[in-house]
């Protein structure tokens, strides 16, 4: 029985065109002079409260404001909001992701002309957020320590899509075989763009200097040479 | 800007009727005289290590068959191979879950009719596979612990269709916010059913003997009902 495995392509998903709106988002946010980050993760690799710590870190230098996408509940919305930014809770009613045209409707209800940063919490989901292009400047990829180095490898376009990729719960890392290297390597295999990682532990905030500095950096030269 | 949350049900995503199928694939099974299990979760909680323990436990008892799904990779098909089980490997295509009539395609490529226990191991991911019956016996959610104990709230329809729910990476409980009686409140409020919940570690193999008793049950009683 054993030593014999089947390989069958049983499905290429038709998507629709969302690129043509994903340029409207981008044109609208460049109009107002708003920086977008799609942050896009699994369930439970720490979206929330790595948000919490963008939102203390930048909130003096920043008018942040946050798009929580969910299936269901607020809970993330009220989390971001008692942090200091202003937030809209989008109910995805089922799906799987946001497309640019759901994700404009929070932008809209956000009063991005007033904001310089606003973060997307995607659903959390490897797949389906992966295939949208939602109009954001950087797509922000987190994978936490427990979920496994080889990632990469089994949800390939989420990791070939990130323009950088925070590694959280790193304080976990004792307990479980997740090899940084071996990461790299990985993520090296289907992004050939060379893109920042950033290991940081979101719950004692160890590490996320670096990440805020980073997105600091990339919010300043977008916004004054546009 | 804070204490102010709006909420948008941006869309309802329409699902084709694949209801009817996975009535097919139910009287496909019973005719076979096998048992199908539908394993769901997050990329990461430890699906193929859990089917590894319960290939191992029971490839004496049941002639096991596993159906490996991934958007891409066949590496999750080899592993299982090698632990003593028959599979295919399906390739989604980028697609976020199994349908009724991809399942049916990798269950006739197993030779199921000399097959007693047949799982599939589903695309890592909690929203789309919920939706969607295949057919299966049994759902069997995994869930695991560096993930959090609010899951149900923030995933209800994957916690609802559960029959059974395998919390797993148990001896990682000192190092996360996890809290079991709070994590059956949850699953509570999702899913009136009482379904049973097996903690396990599936890396130590600790308490794994509880679920493949309950399998080994539930597979016995509908094979010599049927």
């Amino acid at each position: 029985m054993n030593g014999q495995i089947d390989v069958i392509d049983v499905k290429s998903e038709i998507l629709e065109d969302n690129g043509i709106e994903g340029d409207k988002v981008r044109a609208y946010m460049k109009e107002k002079g708003t920086y977008l980050v799609n942050l896009m993760s699994s369930p439970g690799s720490g979206k929330t409260t790595t948000l919490v710590n963008v939102i203390k870190a930048l909130k003096d230098e920043f008018r942040i404001g946050i798009v929580e996408a969910d299936v269901d509940s607020d809970v993330d919305a009220r989390t971001v909001t008692e942090a200091g930014a202003r937030a809209v809770q989008l109910h995805t009613g089922g799906s799987c992701h946001l497309d640019a045209i759901m994700a404009k409707e929070g932008l809209e209800k956000l009063d991005t002309g007033n904001l310089d940063l606003v973060i997307v919490e995607n659903v959390g989901n490897l797949v389906c957020p992966a295939e949208f292009d939602i109009g954001a400047n950087k797509r922000v990829v987190i994978l936490s320590v427990p979920e496994g180095d080889d990632k990469p490898l089994k949800y390939p376009l989420m990791f070939s899509v990130a323009d950088a990729v925070i590694i959280n719960k790193m304080d976990t890392l004792p307990y479980f075989d997740f090899d940084m290297e071996r990461f790299k390597k990985n993520l090296a295999e289907k992004n050939g763009r060379n893109v920042p990682v950033f290991p940081v532990s979101a719950l004692s905030g160890e590490g996320m200097k670096a990440f805020t500095d980073w997105l600091t950096g990339e919010v300043h030269q977008t916004l004054h040479h546009s």
